[in-house]
């Protein structure tokens, strides 16, 4: 163990360990002790408080309440508080986001309810290499809305230049899913309305891994994902945000019973609800939105500025030990060296990609692949600790010095981001 | 108690019961033995099955596997297995149905795929007094895609007539929220067919309550709802099916990655998956799934006749004794008297129907009221007992004698049907 660690060692990490003002939070996870999980990214971990929220739905609220669950515990609430809840993480006021459907769903009713009434304008720009879904939506929406809407998909660095006196909608992912790249939402939101266009921001790789503040940047639409920072569980319901001057004037594209302005009435119109609720569509999945009411405890009264804090040096810290005791194995570093560009999760490239993270799970570290050659680990400040970074770069140098990826069946590997 | 009962007794429905070839089906749901719970056609109660299941996700799949879940437990491929479950219930093919989303997202993505590509028909044919999703989902879709879609909702009666060369495609629930009177589910598909219109089916207030073959009918589109009679949960995924020669035809309107011919090899361009699952939009919420999962096991081997027989005799006693016992009080059938005509609910309408619905809540009989003056009640015939109909019209007619809807609060009460 010769190689150089920049003056950092595993007995230091334990003291930036005891010293870490959310160390504690890792005991709201269920968490081996032993357990190095940077996937965190892809699929939160269960939390107790979210465990204990689904068992009281089924012990108590479905399975003994049934029906009368709806209005003694609150459920047709639920889209509304927990949006309330997530709106502090994104720089929201409480009633301006609204939990259901999934991040592919909000990010079409978002986009088809604006698309629908911004003639002349017609473009949507977005960026080739955003996560598939939010391209194959918007190619969908062009589809489906011929004459409405066109799309332009442009490489990274041509984006600010697509967007022109035609641009109705920007619609971009705050953090990328695969480079971890971030853009300066502020700026790029303030350069689209210089030319007259609006932005939906994907948040899905953002939401309570770095600070987000939709409202001084005055961002029109935003969208994403709770089962991953949010730690909601797999396939946990999405979040949607409208600019307050916006709601009254964006129709919703799918005009479910959800989003009337009296549900119960059970009229043969429709009226849209005030405000971002005339979003929802159907019944909200009470399991799923339960889950992540109680995955949401850990954020309560969390300092996102010491979370950021801690996620950067995090990232820092792998990177360093990474490039440091990896460097003749040619990993080749796709997440941004600038922290401020960075999100909570650090990509490497390399060609035996695949098998070196099959060959790191096998050794209790978790991170993902990504086709065709990208190594991804998430760092999660709420339960990462340093010793884990430092064990898991351990994992990773045994890996690749024994060669182990060569004895790892080579399968597709199918996972969810 | 001298009033006419039609030559029925408690003693003779505990006979009934002890008969019931579906009787043991009871026991594999949580409902206490003294629970008259005739509201399983807005919510299913909770079954041993579902709670274990969901508990699997939480202790097992989710809390321990982590994001190893999706190919472990073969998340991923919950929405066509549930599918399949599904399927026999309705008269298709396994292949044919896929579940995810809501009731409400899945009638807009259908909706709005076949109309895409309908011209130069425009007219969608709904009815009136429709469940009110269905009619704002339509609303929405006419004011998103003018030109190519205009939305003719006419009474009941005048349905069959408005069927004509412009109409593209007729949306109608099979079984009538309020009313429970069905439509020839056939006869009707025919008709359209003869007109070259096709049929989109809700099957909402059917699936799991009476037999539906939409394979012979050559019914076009279906959508449901698996939280009523299939007991999935409060907000269960829904799920929608489209006969095998439209599948490769109809573009998903809602381009997600779940509808990705490959989703995990992560490419820019959309390239819908081959049958139903390119409808697939986002992430499937897992823990609603593993609790449909479960939910369904009730239905394994089930006789799909004998359900029907059990709930026509359930809902026949029910009328029956209703009208022998309850006659001076003025309530009014609007379930149709015909067994073929009726789906698995009976309603019937009085002025006070509010204050009666709570005033049986009080006694331990659970039904449900609709506005302005609808008495509702659910006869699932996998849990619900002959007594549990005798039992109910004996607390009835104390209501009803004693006027104890005049001590219930008149207070909103919002239910989700």
């Amino acid at each position: 163990m010769s190689a150089p660690t920049g003056g950092m060692s595993r007995a230091r990490c334990v003291e930036l360990d005891r010293a870490d003002p959310l160390a504690s939070r890792r005991g709201a996870f269920v968490l081996d002790e032993g357990r190095i999980y940077l996937d965190g990214n892809s699929l939160g971990p269960l939390t107790h408080a979210a465990r204990r929220r689904v068992q009281e739905v089924l012990d108590h609220e479905w399975g003994r309440d049934l029906i009368a669950g709806w209005n003694l515990h609150g459920w047709i609430d639920l889209p509304a508080r927990l949006g309330a809840r997530i709106a502090p993480l994104i720089g929201a006021a409480a009633a301006d986001v609204v939990v259901g459907d999934s991040t592919s769903v909000n990010l079409f009713k978002l986009a088809a309810s604006f698309m629908r009434d911004a003639a002349p304008r017609t473009r949507v720009v977005t960026e080739l290499g955003n996560f598939p879904t939010d391209l194959y939506v918007l190619q969908g929406l062009a589809d489906l809305m011929p004459g409405r809407v066109e799309l332009a998909a442009v490489p990274r660095g041509d984006v600010a230049g697509a967007i022109d006196e035609r641009t109705a909608l920007v619609v971009l992912t705050h953090v990328h899913y695969k480079t971890a790249e971030t853009y300066d939402l502020a700026e790029v939101t303030a350069a689209a309305h210089e030319r007259g266009a609006a932005v939906l921001w994907d948040l899905s790789h953002s939401v309570g891994a770095l600070p987000v503040d939709l409202g001084s940047a005055r961002a029109d639409l935003a969208v994403g994902c709770t089962y991953k920072y949010l730690n909601g569980g797999p396939g946990a319901p999405a979040f949607l945000y409208v600019r307050p001057d916006l709601q009254a004037r964006l129709e919703p594209a799918i005009a479910g019973w959800l989003g009337h302005e009296a549900p119960f009435a059970f009229d043969d119109d429709y009226r849209p609800a005030a405000g971002v609720a005339r979003h929802c569509a159907g019944t909200p999945g009470i399991l799923g939105m339960a889950a992540l009411d109680g995955a949401l405890e850990v954020f309560d009264g969390l300092d996102l500025i010491a979370l950021r804090a801690k996620s950067l040096a995090l990232t820092d810290l792998f990177i360093g030990l990474v490039e440091a005791r990896c460097a003749p194995h040619g990993l080749e570093l796709v997440t941004p060296r600038e922290p401020a560009r960075r999100g909570s999760h650090v990509s490497f490239r390399h060609p035996e990609g695949y098998g070196i993270i099959q060959a790191l799970i096998a050794r209790g570290v978790t991170g993902d692949f990504r086709a065709p050659d990208v190594l991804r680990f998430g760092f999660t400040p709420l339960y990462t600790r340093y010793v884990d970074v430092w064990d898991a770069v351990e994992a990773l140098v045994a890996v690749l010095d024994g060669r182990e990826w060569s004895r790892t069946e080579h399968r597709h590997r199918r996972t969810v981001t």
